[in-house]
C-alpha cells in the first residue's frame, strides 16, 4: 500500500469535504487525505412542512449527496485518512449497512483491504454496496440474534486489530473516535450555511454517534467562541427500538435495556454504543429525544418526495418525523429556525422505495388512445 | 400551483447549485428557482489510472451526488424553474430513467404535475424511482419498438403542450433549449474547481445533449474571454449505439442509422436528437467521437469501483472508457490535463450492482471459527 493523495489544481483535494475544517479534526498530513467528494452537502429549505407546522424556518441538511449516499462517508473519509496517516495495512470492523458502504469505498481508494463482518442475513442490496468496492466480507452465524455471538465478533475484531495494527472502522465514539470527528463537519457547514444557530437540531439516534457528534460539533464552536449560543439537539428514535427514549424519560444514564422490533434499517441498534454520552449531554440540558412509531417514519419519508421533492431512506426521514411529533399543534413555532439531518438517499433501501411505488397505477395505453 | 422559494439565510438558495452562474443562463425570478441541491459536485483526481496511463492529470467530474444521483438534476432544476416563471400549470415528457427521476422531483418540489410517458417495457427500478414523487406515468404500447408509435408519442406530447400551456421535460436541446442551459454548468465548475482549461473533456453521448452542453459551456467561457483556450470534445457511445461516430468518420452532417444492441440504460439513442449539434461541432474541430464496447464500459465501472472507490452507472464509467481506448499506448499523455464527466450514480442500475457482486463470495462462518 503506498497511497499518496493527488495534489490538484485550485481546488486542492486535501483541503476540499470535512478538510475544508481541518483545525478542528485530527491531524492528517496532505498527502494521507482520502477525498471522494464527501461533505458540502446542500441545505435545502422547506417548501411545504415549514408552512403547514407554523414554523419560522425549516430547513433539511441532505446527506444522500455523500459519495455514497450518507453522513457515514464524513466517517469513513477522516477514519481511513486517520489509518493511512498511521500506518495502517488495513482496517476492520462491522456494519448494518450504510458504514460499510463508506468504509468500503474510501479503503479502496486508499488501496487499503477492509476485513468486514456482517449479520448472517443481512440483505442482499445492503451487502452488494460492500462487495462492489471489493471488501473482504464474511457473515458471521447468530451474529444479530445472540447477543454472545455479537460480543464474540467484536472481541476477536479488537483482537486482530490490536495483533496486526489494523483499524477498526466501527462507527462509533466508543470504537473510533478519530474516525467519528468526522461527522462534526455537518455542525460546521451548517454554521456557515445558516451564518447563524439553528434553534433545534434533529438527528436519527440508531447507535447515536451522529446525535452526539452533531452535538461536538456546535458544542465547539460555541467553546471557540465562534457561535454565540447552542441549538437544542433532539434525538430520533423508532418506538421500535426507544432505548435512549425510555432512558432519558426515566433519567437514567445507560440506555434501557431491550430487543428492537423496528422495521427501520440503521435505527435497529438495541445497545447503542455512544448511548451513555448522548444521555449525559441530554442530562446537562443540551438536548432531549423523542421516539415515533415505523408508520409515522414511512408516511414522512412519502411526505418529503411528493412534497419536498427529497427522497430518503426511512432512518433519514426519522428526524422530521420527530420534529413534526414535537412541534404539532403548538403555540410559538415562529420563532424556531430548526434543522433536520436526513441522514441518507432513498436508493439506500430498495425494498422500501418497492413498497412505496407497488401500488401506484402505471396504465397501459394504445398509441392512438392518449387522452393527454 | 402558488410556489415561492423560499428565501433562505446566508446561502440563498436562489444562490446556490446552477444559480451561482445567473449571469450565463435564462433569467429567472429569484422566487421561482427551485432547488434541491443540485450542481456543486466533486472533481476528483485519480489515485490509480492516471499512473498506469501515464496521464499528466486525470479528474473524474462526479455528477452521481446531485441529488436524484445525477446530471439531469442540472437541467431539471433549469427547467423547472423556467416553467414556473413562464406561468406553466404542469410538464409532459418523456424518459429512459434518469431524466425522468430528476424532473419528477423538481417538479414535486414546485407543486407542477408531470405528466409522463414510457417505454412499454420499462425497468420497474427506474420506473419506481419516478413514482416516489408522485409522477403521473402512463406507458404506451409498442414505445421503445414501433418508430410509428414513438412519432405519434412525441405529436400527441407538443400537441398537448400547445394546447394547454404545459412545459415539455424532454432533456434535448431540440425539444427544450433552455432546460438544456442547465448542463452548462458542468463547464463552468470544471474552469473554476481546475482554474485551468482541461485539453480534454470526455462524456458519454446518448442523446448528445450532455456532449452538447458542456462544450457550449466552455464555448461560452472562452467567448467571454475567461477561458484563454477551448478543450478538445469527445463524445463516447457504446459500439452497440455508434450512429454518432459512425457519421463522425463517415463525415456526414447527420447521425448514421441502426438500431441500438447496446445493454447499457442511458446510451440506447438509435437517432440522437442533439446528434447533428454534436456532428456540426466536430466538423469546426472541436471535438471528436468513439465507441467502446459493452464488455469494455463494464469492465471499467469495476476498475472505478475498487481502484478509485467511485461506484457508477455503466453509462457513467463510457467516458473513462473511452478515454482509456483513446490514450492506451499513446506517447504524450504526460501533458495532458484530462477530465472524465461521470454522469450518474452506481444505484441507478441495481440489476448491474447484483451482476458485478453475485458472483463474490460470501462465506457463513461459525463465531468460533472466526479465523482473521
Amino acid at each position: 500500500m503506498h497511497y499518496d493523495a493527488p495534489s490538484a489544481g485550485w481546488q486542492d483535494e486535501g483541503q476540499s469535504g470535512i478538510w475544508k475544517y481541518q483545525e478542528l479534526l485530527p491531524p492528517v498530513p496532505l498527502n494521507r487525505r482520502v477525498y471522494l467528494g464527501e461533505g458540502a452537502t446542500p441545505l435545502i429549505r422547506s417548501v411545504s412542512l415549514e408552512k403547514r407546522l407554523g414554523l419560522g424556518e425549516l430547513y433539511f441538511k441532505y446527506e444522500g449527496s455523500n459519495p455514497t449516499g450518507s453522513y457515514k462517508d464524513r466517517i469513513a473519509a477522516m477514519g481511513i485518512s486517520w489509518a493511512l496517516a498511521h500506518g495502517r495495512k488495513a482496517c476492520i470492523g462491522t456494519t448494518s449497512g450504510n458504514a460499510g458502504a463508506a468504509v468500503a469505498a474510501y479503503a479502496a481508494r486508499a488501496g487499503l483491504p477492509y476485513h468486514l463482518f456482517v449479520l448472517e442475513h443481512m440483505a442482499q442490496t445492503k451487502l452488494a454496496q460492500v462487495l462492489v468496492h471489493n471488501a473482504q466480507v464474511r457473515r458471521v452465524a447468530g451474529f444479530g440474534t445472540s447477543p454472545e455471538v455479537g460480543d464474540t465478533v467484536f472481541s476477536r475484531i479488537f483482537e486482530a486489530a490490536g495483533l496486526k495494527d489494523w483499524e477498526v472502522m466501527i462507527t462509533a465514539f466508543r470504537y473510533n473516535p478519530y474516525a467519528m470527528e468526522g461527522v462534526k463537519t455537518i455542525s460546521f457547514e451548517l454554521a456557515e450555511q445558516l451564518q447563524n444557530v439553528p434553534t433545534q437540531v434533529y438527528t436519527a439516534a440508531g447507535g447515536a454517534g451522529l446525535f452526539v457528534g452533531v452535538w461536538k460539533g456546535f458544542e465547539e464552536l460555541f467553546r471557540h467562541g465562534l457561535l454565540s449560543a447552542k441549538p437544542h439537539m433532539v434525538a430520533v428514535q423508532s418506538a421500535g427500538c426507544s432505548n435512549l427514549v425510555r432512558a432519558y424519560e426515566a433519567g437514567a444514564e445507560q440506555p434501557a435495556p431491550g430487543a428492537s422490533t423496528s422495521q427501520i434499517s440503521g435505527l435497529q441498534v438495541p445497545n447503542p454504543p455512544d448511548g451513555k454520552v448522548a444521555l449525559s449531554l441530554m442530562k446537562k440540558g443540551d438536548g432531549s429525544s423523542l421516539a415515533v412509531e415505523d408508520e409515522a417514519i414511512w408516511e414522512v419519508q412519502r411526505q418529503l418526495a411528493e412534497e419536498e421533492g427529497i427522497f430518503c431512506e426511512p432512518a433519514g426521514a426519522v428526524s422530521v418525523a420527530g420534529m413534526m411529533k414535537a412541534l404539532q399543534g403548538k403555540e410559538g413555532n415562529r420563532s424556531q429556525r430548526v434543522v433536520c439531518v436526513i441522514s441518507g438517499a432513498g436508493f439506500k433501501d430498495s425494498a422500501r422505495l418497492s413498497a412505496m411505488t407497488a401500488d401506484k397505477p402505471v396504465p397501459l395505453l394504445p398509441a392512438d388512445g392518449l387522452d393527454i
